[in-house]
């Protein structure tokens, strides 16, 4: 079982490691980090760098993809050498999937045209400008592309992908691993259950991030 | 706020880069990856390597410091440089925390004689070997010194952290924006809660490791 990664500058961390610490423990997985050039790739915050040992075009056919999201997604949105080799690849997966704002990777690619799809819930409107039906289950699996919402979902998105790979007992084993018992201090992890201000201030802050990435959607719809 | 997180070949990449990813949020943060020489550090799959940006002697006095687990942690349960580097930044930290088999560190320290503390399900037994008071809460706050359960526990241990140096709306925040409202397909993140053959299956395969930790607790105690 081979599974890509895709990483690149400013891609959130624990988009793509949430993932990858279920993924690899599936019997005989092989995970590769993938990125436009070999070598590390830094994240959003510049202070974590992990390390790509693959140029893309060396991975050709994944059983599983993983496309994390993150600030620097956006320079994907419009480089057809990267949407190229995800339309390539997901030719051929059994699984194309993504975190966060990967999905609009995904997006751009074209893949989910007509298709319920999740993302970070900042970014639900932006899938919508791509032809995607947008919803906030953190979840959600249509055909062969699983798509997971804002960062940590990863984890969820990747349990639930084993199970339906390799059955539940092997998900279960993988969840018992690594302890996921989650048990979050407080109940503010989705804009319906935190503090309206918390909400209201995040969704103020990164504004003009959305809505450059609406823009792009709306003119690469348009093209 | 200054927060350095040891990393080494053969960590578990979740339990750094949960934490990571909450606690570089905290407003004002610097995180650095330190290792015992720079440069990438391979976790237990081999299929991922963090950059280390510092050597630990450079890192001489973070507010923050975050000690993850993973296989290769039982090379550092007898380095003295690394062990004399933790017992000299917990002198002036704010918070001394660890995630996973990381509390093993802490514990081959002394740091931990004769508080509760947690560690992997699995690695409970060898904390007591050193003095420690097991417990299976999934965060564990002693004076500054906070523990947490397996792997994806750092993400709990973080947010915690965050609510007690920050306060609870910083924490909250920070919870909403990378979407951690977990929804596990599964109830099986603990011993308590899987199925029995599946907790028998993974101490079975784990038993050789644990008891050459607990020979190696054992051994330290009695010097």
């Amino acid at each position: 079982m081979e599974v890509a990664i895709l990483i690149y500058d400013r891609f959130t961390a624990l988009d793509a490691v949430g993932p990858y610490e279920v993924l690899r423990l599936i019997p005989g997985a092989r995970v590769s980090f993938a990125a436009r050039e070999k070598g590390p790739q830094r994240t959003d915050a510049g202070s974590l760098a992990i390390v790509a040992d693959f140029e893309i075009e060396e991975i050709d056919a994944p059983d599983i993809v993983v496309i994390p999201g993150g600030p620097g997604q956006s320079a994907l949105m419009d480089d057809t050498r990267v949407l190229d080799w995800v339309r390539k690849v997901h030719s051929t997966t059994r699984w194309t999937t993504s975190v966060c704002t990967g999905s609009l990777v995904l997006a751009a690619a074209g893949l989910l045209k007509g298709l319920r799809a999740t993302s970070h819930w900042l970014a639900l409107e932006v899938l919508r400008k791509y032809g995607a039906e947008p919803t906030t289950e953190r979840v959600v699996t249509q055909g062969k592309i699983i798509t997971a919402a804002g960062v940590s979902a990863g984890i969820d998105m990747a349990l639930t992908l084993v199970a339906l790979e390799c059955g539940e007992d092997v998900a279960q084993s993988i969840q018992l691993g690594i302890e996921y018992d989650p048990k979050p201090p407080f109940n503010a992890g989705s804009p319906e259950k935190a503090p309206a201000a918390i909400v209201d201030a995040l969704r103020s802050r990164s504004r003009f991030l959305f809505q450059n990435l609406e823009g792009k959607a709306s003119k690469a719809d348009s093209n």
